[in-house]
């Protein structure tokens, strides 16, 4: 961080790469405009040149992580074709989205629902995770997933799962596989599970 | 919250408990000696007359999460028997003291590491995460875990899963099965995977 005041060369874009990197050290509560501030090196006021405050910061950064997630929902392999198959798609995409824009994710999965854009965000959240528990169902429904597991429990655990990458998944680390490898390795534990196929199967 | 000073009637482990919600809906950063105050409705010297201050709660809390962990790893299902046997016991343990103490798990599980007893709870939860996954690697090296997904990810995400248990389980609630139910579940889907068994297998 410079905390030297610098010619405000931001656009709306840059200035929300900051900001997002702000909000998810300090948290989102714990941000205010100063440390804003302090961290793109530009006064206040040069910040509310850009935007009207940290809520719009704020609801930019969701929609980003929200549109990316959505957009899953739309893609061939999520809107047509066998139900088993568009969950595993899904599955797989989610992973992928939620590596390409960590920092943006992160934050989404984090928002605590203490401002009107929080609630929102945690709405939209579960309006995703419900088209992903409808998907699950008829799988289900179609004798491809397991009838044992409550649809759920089991949706809750498959995005526990899944979002848990925004803890631990630093890209360039040691556990750092590429994108595809956590998507596969995702998919396979979910779907097929860690015991090792039966030699007849 | 109350904010009417009352007497102190507080033993150290029930005043731990009032700690331990604080720190979990203000962060352990965020939360000072006073809001401890308010929310137990005595005096910070009263406090005083229990802990030398906020850190040793943090350290009593994170104890008693870690206790229950480790406490599993020497359990008889744990400590011997087939590796795959051992892992499956772990993790069905796991979750259920992750549903037993979900508070302080809670909070372990958030801790930052910008104090020495939030270093030394991160080192110890990644002690226990190493000895589960020199499990799961006794079980791939048995051929009863699957050997094409990496075990340090794999671990990873069983965790991420059981884990993701604070984030949305609640006693009582709709998704709040009793505790040997999700245990059952994670324990499905993480070893046999959420596809219907093959109806020849």
């Amino acid at each position: 961080m410079t905390t030297t005041p610098r010619r405000d060369t931001y656009t709306p874009e840059t200035l929300l790469g900051v900001a997002v990197r702000v909000f998810n050290e300090r948290g989102y509560d714990g941000t205010s405009m100063e440390h804003l501030s302090k961290a793109a090196g530009i006064s206040k006021s040069s910040i509310y040149h850009h935007v009207a405050g940290k809520e719009e910061l704020l609801r930019r950064a969701v929609t980003r992580a929200l549109d990316g997630l959505f957009a899953i929902l739309d893609e061939p392999g999520a809107a047509s074709g066998r139900a088993v198959d568009r969950v595993e798609h899904v599955t797989r995409r989610t992973v992928e989205v939620l590596v390409a824009e960590l920092p943006y994710v992160t934050l989404l999965l984090r928002v605590r629902g203490n401002t009107r854009t929080e609630r929102w965000a945690l709405e939209r959240r579960r309006e995703f995770d419900h088209r992903v528990a409808d998907l699950l169902g008829a799988a289900v429904a179609d004798g491809d997933l397991r009838s044992d597991v409550d649809i759920r429990l089991a949706t809750r655990l498959l995005f526990g799962m899944v979002n848990s990458l925004v803890e631990w998944y630093r890209p360039h680390s040691d556990t750092g596989a590429d994108p595809e490898a956590v998507a596969e390795a995702v998919a396979r534990l979910a779907f097929d599970g860690l015991r090792a196929p039966r030699p007849d199967a």
